[in-house]
């Protein structure tokens, strides 16, 4: 298992990683506490999709005391965006309606391009508006949802990273991320522009902003630096919640990536395409429909169960029935596969019109300064 | 010896710190090739303040086909401005006189906010603003001269140092600066930042244009890795012409600093206390007036005599015969400090006045993105 900001790789083990990372499972009493704090439940929460956090049970606190939140997430523009990214975001667009919470999206145009070899910066930049289509598209509140380019809202960034940046070594970057002698000074200056906009509500209000991320658990790292200067810098530590991978096409021990198009569902992809790569994906049935039949499957390896779970069938009692067919080979794999298609297909035909409709739409939800 | 673009210290052999430098000597021939191009000579070159260059042979060959270059230099605001930043600058506006040339003129708030314990980067931006009076004052072309803040011009300058950042490892950046692990992110970052006016004049013509920057010597170091990226970005190397360090107040042996006001001259001082500073400068003189008439004393250590060689008197004849009769004794060492002390205050009053009326023209000299 390896899980860094910038490679997941091997069977993720959850409970080990909460531990490595120091991070807490998000307990039954805390989730209550949530739910009621939001007045509904989210099923990404009950089913354990977001399971891990950072001092969720103090925003609760603060929040009960009548303290608003601000929300804040992000993107490395490094190619298209993929349901894998959608997914923290639809949880994310859940948290802002019922917190009616304030949300800051950061587009790292910057880090990509310094940490991948063969990216121009100019690409980056334009994968950066064009990856803003998808998360406009998901319906974020026009009035409360603040997104930002890092080259084009840098003057704002700048400052606060600098504030970062003067209180971290060398030595602390290295341990928390791995650098060593040979990674440019770009990369290593970088996690103080990722720090940047945990302080951003604080610093465009002129006061102290509790701030939540709702993240991916592999951008952990990200916050442990922001978390140790807060109180320094005069701010609260910033408060995360994190979710596990959606596995790729290929299998449920892999991410979905951009850097693998065959595992991966873009929001782009049509119809044809999407049902062709759901058909390929990994199979957690019978070796034949016979075998199937007569032993079942497994929910918990099989994909196109997986993207079910996680994403696209909150419905509990649904979700409860395809799982217990597939496990007694009622349902096959074929089957579970065709639900998922046309859920995804009817999504994705959903979001690509708002996609298009998002094009005339930038300037509403885009941060300049 | 200490020389880094931080720390002076020490007896400077100029000939030792361009052999490990690995600059070039201003030699008799490139020196008359320079005076030609001007078409007139300046004090400062023939009295070798101006000593060392990079590449100032190949600048002049492009000078010659027709080719136009710009300057560039900068000021790190971390206090008020002294004489020994107004020297460069002097012979940077006889530069921009005599070849048209435009000027970038970058102040590095950021870098002393990263560098410096217990600045504040308001405090810096402050001086930064404060610190542009004294450069505007002296008479730069206003339709040539573009003035920028790093943290104010960030959004250009973050591009082109992602670019530089980019090609700098951590193991590089240590070896030319002598960071180590103890160093923060923001310091090892910053070079990339002070390489970016180096491309800044290509970037903004969209054509590759000479650079020609006029610096004290030890700021040498940070145009190493412009210099060695430059043709990976498609970019002529920046080229440089370094001039010796003004001493302080104190002694031959050191460069006059903000950190020690002592040995300092501020833009801002009064006439009065000029001229109580100079009288308290180190002498070359003999113990006793004296033993000063029989045996003579030194022009060379005594700090007024250097004072007038370097900045006050241009005149050959006058400085020869002043360096003559103080040899011979014929001319005391207090009689040198009234002479240079009435130059300084003369310079300063004028100074004064024009660094008010500067208050005015901020917006014709500053460089906004």
């Amino acid at each position: 298992m390896r899980v860094t900001p910038w490679e997941v790789s091997g069977h993720i083990d959850y409970d080990r990683l909460t531990k490595e990372f120091g991070t807490s499972r998000i307990t039954k009493p805390l989730l209550g506490r949530l739910e009621k704090a939001a007045g509904e439940s989210h099923f990404m929460l009950t089913r354990k999709v977001f399971f891990s956090h950072r001092d969720l049970d103090w925003l609760l606190d603060r929040y009960e005391r009548g303290e608003q939140f601000a929300l804040y997430t992000g993107r490395g523009p490094s190619g298209d965006t993929h349901l894998g990214h959608l997914l923290p975001w639809v949880f994310t667009k859940w948290l802002q309606d019922r917190f009616d919470a304030e949300l800051y999206f950061q587009i790292t145009d910057d880090e990509k391009f310094v940490v991948k070899e063969g990216l121009e910066l100019g690409e980056t930049t334009r994968l950066a508006y064009d990856n803003v289509l998808d998360i406009i598209a998901l319906g974020f509140d026009p009035n409360k949802t603040f997104i930002f380019v890092d080259t084009d809202y840098i003057r704002s960034l700048y400052k606060i990273a600098l504030e970062v940046a003067k209180r971290t070594t060398f030595s602390t970057a290295k341990a928390v991320f791995g650098f060593d002698n040979s990674t440019n000074i770009g990369t290593t200056f970088w996690p103080a522009i990722q720090a940047a906009p945990c302080f951003l509500p604080s610093y465009l209000k002129k006061m102290n902003v509790p701030v939540l991320i709702p993240a991916a658990i592999d951008q952990d790292p990200y916050w442990r630096i922001p978390r140790d200067i807060a109180p320094r810098l005069g701010y609260y530590k910033p408060a995360a919640i994190h979710n596990t991978f959606l596995p790729g096409l290929q299998g449920s021990d892999s991410k979905m990536s951009s850097s693998k198009p065959e595992s991966t569902i873009f929001t782009t992809d049509k119809p044809d395409d999407v049902k062709k790569k759901i058909q390929r994906a990994f199979s957690g049935g019978g070796a034949t429909m016979k075998e199937h039949r007569e032993k079942g499957g497994n929910p918990d390896t099989d994909v196109a169960c997986q993207y079910l779970y996680q994403m696209f069938e909150p419905d509990d009692k649904k979700i409860k029935d395809i799982f217990d067919d597939y496990r007694s080979g009622a349902v096959s794999t074929g089957e579970v596969k065709d639900i998922l298609a046309k859920k995804v297909i009817a999504f994705l035909t959903e979001h690509q019109k708002k996609r298009e409709e998002a094009k005339k739409k930038l300037d509403k939800f885009m941060l300049k300064d």
